[in-house]
C-alpha cells in the first residue's frame, strides 16, 4: 500500500456521503470517515452512481431487522480503486471497477444459477461488511454508519468486499457501464440466463420500469418474436418500443377480461416466458396464469416486501409450467458483466435509453422524487459535480 | 385392413372388460363391443396391464365432469396391434405397442418439456377419443361406455389414437416393459429430463410409491450422491434401497423438527432436487422448503385432487429456487420409452423390483385392494390367465 498515488492508502478518508437517518426521510449530505479496507476488501472512489428502485424500497422500510439507521444506501455505481486490503490481487489502485451487490467469490462452480453459497447466508442483512461483520463508515462523532447491500455507493468513497467487485475497461463510458452494476443486468440476465428466451418465442413483461425494460431488451437480443409489455402507465409503450416491446397492454383498458386472457389470445394459448418486475404476489399469479400451458416459464424479479404468499394451482405446475426467480438476473458478475459491456460497445445492447436524467450527487433527493413520480428510468448522479 | 390374420379388422369385437359403473365400487367383468379403429386410430389386444395409483384416484372421483360412468379404467399396459384405421403408417397388425396416456403427435418440436399442444387442450376430460370426441366402447345393450386417459387398458381390446402409441421390440419381456407405459417413466423422467439431476447432487423424494421409487431409480442412474426418501411407512426404506435410496426420513420420528430442517441438516443447506410424489399441497410446500437456497429445484409429480393451492414465499423464488411439475416425467413417449427399454435390457434400469404381484385380469379388484392397502408397488394383470 506504500506508494499509493493518493497518499490515502491505509488511512481513514474524510468525504461526503448521503446519510439516511430515518425511514422515508430525505437523505442528508454529511461528512463521514471511511476506514481503510481490511483483508479481501477494496476501497473505491465512486465516479457516478444511479438510483435503483430497490434503494427506495429499503429506504421506506421501517421494520427491523431490515430498518437500520444511519445508513448509506446506493448499490448501482462505478468507481476507481483507491486502495486494496491484504490478499486482494484481482484489482489494484487506479483500476476502474463496478461494485455489485450480488457476490461472485469465484468458488462456486455450479453451472446452474448464480447463487454464491458462502456469501448468501445473510442475504437480507447487509448492513455490515460480509466477512468480519463490522462497518467501515463512521460519523465525525464516531457513530457507526451502516452499509447497504454490500455497496453503499451514495458516498464519495466506499469499501466493498473483493467478491463484490468487477474490474472493467476504464475506457468505457462510465455512466453507461454504471447501469450494468444492477438493474440492466437483472433484466437482461433474467431473459438470457434464467429463462433462456428462444428465437421466435413470446414474452410478457409485467411492469415496465428499468428492470422490465431490461427484460425486453434481453428478449429482443435473444430474438423473441412478440414482447408484450403490461403497465398501467400508457407512456411506457412509447418508451418500451426502444427496448423491443412489440405490444402493450394497459390493465385499465381490458374491460371485463383478465390480463391473462388477453395475453392468451395474443399468443395462441399463453406466453412462453412471463416476467414479474413489480413485486406484487397477485401480479406474480397473473404472470403464471398468462404463461403457456404445459411449458410456460414465469420468472419473478420483483421484491414482494409485504410478505404476501404466492398462491399457485398445483395442477398447472403438474402440467409442466415452471416458476422461478433470480437475483442479479442469474448472472455471475465477474464473468457476465464484461460480456454485456462489450455488447454495448458493439451497439447490440441499448444502454443509452435507460438514462433519462443527470444530476449532481448533491441533488440526490431530487433523484428520489423523479423515480417516485415515475418520471425517470435511470438518473445518473455525478460525484464530482 | 383386408388380409387381417385375425379376420376381425373392420368389425366390432366382442370381448371382456372391467367396467366401473359407480365411483369407488368394485369393477365388474362384462362382455362389451369394441368398434373398429377410425382414421389415426389403432385397435390393440392387451397382453397385460398394471394398476397405477391414478386409476384409483379417478375411480374414487365422484364429482362431475371427471366422474363419468360406465367407464373402463387402466392406462399402463402393453399389447399387440389387432388392426389400424386410415392414415396409420407408424404401426401395423402384429406390432407390439405400449399405449400411453401422454400423447406425442410428433408435431411438437420444442426442446423444452413434452407438452403436446394439439392434444393437451382437454387434459382432464379423456372419456372420448381425442379427435372425433366419441367412444369406441359399448355395452351389449348398446349403452355407451366411456374411455379413460386415452388408453382404457382394463379391457381385452381397446382403441387408442396413434399419437398415444409407442412401438416396442416384441422380444422384450412384456410385463417389465409394460411398466414404461406410465409410472416408471413418470419418476425416472422427472429426475432425468425435468430436474436434470447431476452427478454428486442431493435429492429428496416425498412419498415412496412406485413413482417416488422411480424418481430414486432415475436419480441413481444420474449419479446423485445422496437420495433421501421421506415416507410414513418404515418398510419403504428397505424397498427403497433397491432403487438407490441412501437415507430415510419418517416424519413421525422427527420430534419437534420439521422434515425440511432435517433435510437441510443432512444436505448442508437443502437438497439440490426435491420431488413431491403424493399430491398434497402442504407436502409440496415442505419439498420447496427443503430445497437448497439460491438454486434448489422442486418438481411436482403428485396430483392434488382437493384443489388446495400451493402457497410459496416469493422471496425464496427471488433467491433462485424453482418449482415445476410434469406429466409423464417430461418424456416424449415415442423417443424416450425405447431408450429406457434398452437401459432395462442392459441391466442399467431396475424394473424387476417394481413388480410385486401377478394376477389374472379376472382378479382385478384384488389388485385394487393390494394397492389401497399399500401392499403392492406394481401388480401385473394378465389378460389370458
Amino acid at each position: 500500500m506504500e506508494g499509493s498515488r493518493s497518499g490515502t492508502a491505509g488511512k481513514p478518508i474524510k468525504c461526503k456521503a448521503a446519510i439516511c437517518r430515518k425511514a422515508g426521510e430525505p437523505l442528508s449530505i454529511e461528512e463521514i470517515g471511511v476506514d481503510p479496507p481490511k483483508a479481501w476488501e477494496v476501497r473505491i472512489k465512486i465516479l457516478c452512481t444511479s438510483l435503483c428502485h430497490t434503494d427506495i424500497t429499503s429506504w421506506k422500510q421501517n421494520v427491523e431487522p431490515f430498518a437500520i439507521f444511519p445508513r448509506i444506501f446506493g448499490h448501482e455505481a462505478i468507481g476507481v480503486v483507491e486502495s486494496v486490503g491484504e490478499n486482494v490481487d484481482e484489482v489494484k489502485e487506479g483500476d476502474t471497477v463496478l461494485p455489485v451487490f450480488h457476490p461472485n467469490c469465484g468458488d462456486c462452480k455450479s453451472s446452474k444459477g448464480n447463487g454464491c453459497s458462502v456469501y448468501m447466508r445473510r442475504p437480507g442483512l447487509t448492513h455490515y461488511m460480509p466477512r468480519d461483520w463490522t462497518s467501515r463508515f463512521r460519523g465525525l462523532d464516531g457513530q457507526v454508519i451502516y452499509h447497504y447491500l454490500r455497496v453503499s455507493s451514495f458516498s464519495e468513497y466506499t469499501v466493498v468486499d473483493v467478491a463484490n467487485i468487477v474490474k472493467i475497461n476504464g475506457l468505457y463510458p462510465v455512466d453507461r457501464v454504471c447501469l450494468l452494476s444492477c438493474g440492466v443486468c437483472t433484466g437482461v440476465g433474467a431473459a438470457w440466463k434464467v429463462a433462456g428466451v428462444e428465437e421466435g418465442s413470446t414474452v410478457a413483461i409485467f411492469g415496465l420500469g428499468s428492470v422490465g425494460l431490461a427484460v425486453a431488451e434481453g428478449a429482443r437480443l435473444r430474438g423473441a418474436s412478440k414482447i408484450i409489455g403490461v403497465d398501467l402507465n400508457p407512456e411506457k409503450f412509447e418508451i418500451g418500443k426502444k427496448f423491443g416491446i412489440t405490444d402493450f397492454i394497459n390493465p385499465s383498458d381490458c374491460g371485463d377480461k383478465l390480463v391473462s386472457e388477453v395475453i392468451k389470445e395474443m399468443t395462441n394459448g399463453g406466453a412462453d416466458y412471463c416476467f414479474e418486475c413489480i413485486g406484487v404476489a397477485s401480479v406474480m399469479a397473473d404472470a403464471f396464469a398468462s404463461s403457456r400451458e404445459g411449458c410456460g416459464e414465469t420468472v419473478i424479479l420483483g421484491v414482494e416486501t409485504r410478505g404476501t404468499p404466492l398462491s399457485l394451482n398445483p395442477f398447472e405446475l403438474l402440467g409442466g409450467k415452471t416458476v422461478t426467480g433470480c437475483l442479479f438476473g442469474g448472472l455471475k458478475p465477474k464473468i457476465d458483466i464484461p460480456v454485456l459491456a462489450r455488447k454495448y460497445l458493439e451497439k447490440e445492447l441499448n444502454l443509452d435509453d435507460f438514462i433519462t436524467h443527470h444530476l449532481s450527487f448533491q441533488e440526490i433527493n431530487k433523484a428520489f422524487d423523479l423515480l417516485l413520480e415515475g418520471k425517470s428510468l435511470r438518473c445518473i448522479m455525478w460525484m464530482d459535480k
